[in-house]
């Protein structure tokens, strides 16, 4: 259990109109009380507020009783006052990390803020450590490790989808699905390893059927729950859409007609210095990132040329690839060419036949005709008639954008979004697929228990039962400041 | 009064452990409580904090008590929650707008802020304008105008000479001096006043010598006020520091050793493109702001050269000017010259024979006195030696810089350093004098009371006693929201 009291900033920085110091630790109420021109918050109920001043002196016997009173102006002189303050006083264990807590609220600017913090220090407190509030909560039991990690999450979280997913993680969706496979299987393990104590009787305390149909359905649920991740990491991370075209293809017309504003003029002059475009709609909660490959601009053959190696490192780490062509500035076997470059099974292509206000309205013509016979069916992809510049066809390119999520979405209520969880998972999976090789293999009892204890310590690396520290730092370095 | 109800994100804009909205107003209890899965906040008292969920959904008759348990997991289900917070509940009139006041805690992130106000306005709120809390608190009130105004600079401070004149300014310093001086000024044109209600008896009321004695006073405190300004604008905005000299007379290498740091060399860079360099140092609480003067690089001779001009009107505005010279490529009449050119009586000047670790030691060589001879006395400056690469002579000039603040520092307790109760101030005083004149020069007491009424009113829109819309509205535009 930690001993010391720790405190940090837990707004954001920068100037507010309020700022929140947290302090977290046994010695918090006393620390802040000492400094604290107000009442004693010694004596005060959890969870209630108190106005005051923050001072620079210790407050030795000469406490003074502030009270918001209605007239404001009658206030008893201080010694060094810091700032005018509201302090909230919780008490353990209800408290966020289940320590007696103090959360000051004050005038937010950062120089006040550090002057706070200064005091608290000189009276016995020290900074917090990225994510040490949340990793405390943890460490004292209050949520699991996958809970720690969604309140990141939910910081973060920068659409609903993503902020639906973490709350959802917050509040023990994952725990849950984890502690119901944990409990199946534990069951077993207990029996096989009774087995194990009574081996030269040669009992059987675990049906083995019974124990390979909850095999069975632990590997689904855990395939299940692993399939959700490509959803998850879409929702979390965005979608990485690559567009790809000639200098008039009319790229930047798209992005703008597609975000509705003028954004990609300007970003097309950051664009000459930068090397990628990128501008993000959000579609159905999910962040699509469209990055212009600059690289491939100034070429006129778009394999050939220098630009393609960074468009092809774009192209690979986007999961869907937008081609846009204007018929009367391309051939189609400069399309066919390309799409046969870069096709993936993985990666969603879509031809966007530009400009077809020019073509007096949208009919497939020879040129479409011509990619469909040297791509279709072997190329997956499809051919959509847009005009960038009248907005027509729009709607049927967000529909497909928007199609994919749909693909990706699953029956599972909990959606994995956590590289780590999602490892973990994994390799819980292998073991549970080996405890099944090894029943069918008329294996030995204790290599079975063996498995099945890995497979069991997977899953409660989810939850954090079975961690370590250089794992808690990792996760929690990666949290803000006060939190 | 104010009927409505107002929220706003309070904290700091972007990424932040926990954010804070701002509810004020007669409903915002009632408010809250409708999308609070959590204690019935309407039986709640004041001052107390809540643990529970913002949800979309409007509560009806299923309100679930949800307590911050040991035991985090124990939780309902909900429909659509937004996201876990802590509420805060302050019952009219000890609140900071004296209004019924709600805070909510959540986690920072921008997108659930904007959730939780959407769903607020929803259910009756609207969204507070800049400054709006504060101007409640100002029209009910809580806090004068000065008071109000001091929020936005406690908010903005950058250092603790502005803390603590604001937080001075906050706790009625100069509420308290106005307060004062309209008293006993009042209680004169009462007396006048009242003469004017017998004025066919012909009687006297207030006694013109005692008005006379009081008036002098009075002239001297606003006096002692006004010049106070000087110093209280150079806490607040800091004081500007033009630094001339040629190319390669070492400014960069000054900047570095006051700054001890090679941010210099970063924001050289910077100044090709942009006009001016600035870079601030604290001394003693108060930010120098070093403006080196870009137009002036390119030319060779000082004055004449087309970049004079741009440099003219930095130094127009700077407080201090550092002349950075190297005797090797330069010569007396140069720097002659431009002293003559750009000498002001409130323009510190301060010569810096820079480079004199090639001299072996500093003295005053023929160079210097050149300068002497042509300038002292009439154009008072100094001429400090410095070696800005070897960092010898930097300590004396902080010493100068330092000695600047001290001159201007006064006696007083009350520091204006608001340009809006200078002018009032100012105001104040004229009419003042206009009442020593007009007794002097036996004045009607028509008059007399009418000066009298004047110097009352603008010290009154000091403190807010006497305002407008208009003025108000230019105050708290000015803040951020949320404050």
């Amino acid at each position: 259990m930690n001993q010391d009291t720790i405190c940090a900033l837990a707004t954001a920085n920068g100037i507010g109109a309020i700022g929140i110091i947290r302090v977290s630790g046994n010695q918090s109420i006393e620390i802040v009380n000492k400094v604290f021109q107000g009442k004693n918050l010694e004596k005060a109920d959890s969870h209630t507020v108190h106005y005051g001043f923050i001072v620079d002196d210790e407050i030795q016997d000469s406490r003074i009783e502030i009270r918001n009173s209605e007239n404001f102006n009658q206030q008893p002189t201080l010694n060094n006052p810091i700032d005018e303050v509201m302090v909230s006083v919780f008490r353990a264990p209800k408290t966020f990390t289940t320590e007696n807590s103090v959360e000051i609220s004050f005038h937010g600017s950062p120089h006040i803020a550090k002057k706070i913090l200064e005091v608290l220090i000189k009276n016995g407190a020290r900074m917090a450590k990225a994510g040490e509030f949340t990793m405390r909560a943890f460490l004292n039991g209050r949520i699991d490790l996958s809970q720690a990690e969604s309140i990141a999450d939910l910081i973060a979280s920068e659409n609903e989808a993503s902020r639906k997913v973490a709350l959802n993680q917050l509040k023990g969706g994952i725990t849950n699905e984890i502690s119901i496979l944990r409990g199946d299987l534990l069951n077993f393990t207990s029996l096989i390893e009774l087995e194990l104590d009574f081996a030269e009787e040669d009992v059987e305390f675990a049906d083995r059927t019974a124990l390979k149909t909850l095999l069975k359905k632990t590997e689904e649920k855990l395939r299940s729950l692993i399939d959700s991740f490509q959803y998850g990491n879409a929702i979390k991370n965005g979608v990485d859409v690559a567009i790809i075209g000639k200098p008039n293809a009319g790229k930047s017309t798209l992005l703008n007609a597609l975000l509705k504003e003028e954004r990609a003029i300007v970003s097309d002059i950051a664009g000459t210095t930068r090397d990628t475009i990128e501008e993000v709609l959000h579609i159905k909660g999910t962040a699509f990132r469209f990055i212009d490959t600059a690289g491939i601009r100034e070429t006129t053959d778009l394999i050939e040329e220098i630009g393609v190696k960074k468009a092809k490192e774009k192209i690979e780490s986007a999961k869907i690839l937008l081609y846009l062509y204007d018929e009367t500035d391309s051939t189609p076997q400069e399309v066919i060419n390309f799409i046969k470059e870069f096709y993936r099974e993985d990666l969603k292509i879509i031809l966007l036949h530009n400009k077809i206000d020019l073509q007096n309205g949208y009919f497939e013509n020879e040129f479409d005709n011509a990619l469909k016979s040297a791509l279709f069916p072997d190329y997956t992809t499809q051919i959509i008639g847009i005009s960038a510049k009248n907005k027509t066809g729009i709607e049927a390119l967000k529909s497909e954008l928007s199609e994919y999520i749909q693909n990706l979405e699953t029956q599972e209520n909990t959606i994995i979004t956590n590289q780590r969880h999602y490892e973990a998972l994994q390799r819980s999976l292998e073991s549970v697929k080996k405890v099944e090789d090894a029943i069918s293999g008329n294996i030995s009892t204790e290599l079975l228990a063996y498995e099945l204890r890995y497979a069991l310590e997977y899953l409660g690396e989810i939850s954090g039962e079975f961690t370590n520290d250089e794992v808690l730092g990792n996760i929690f370095s990666k949290f803000c400041i006060g939190k």
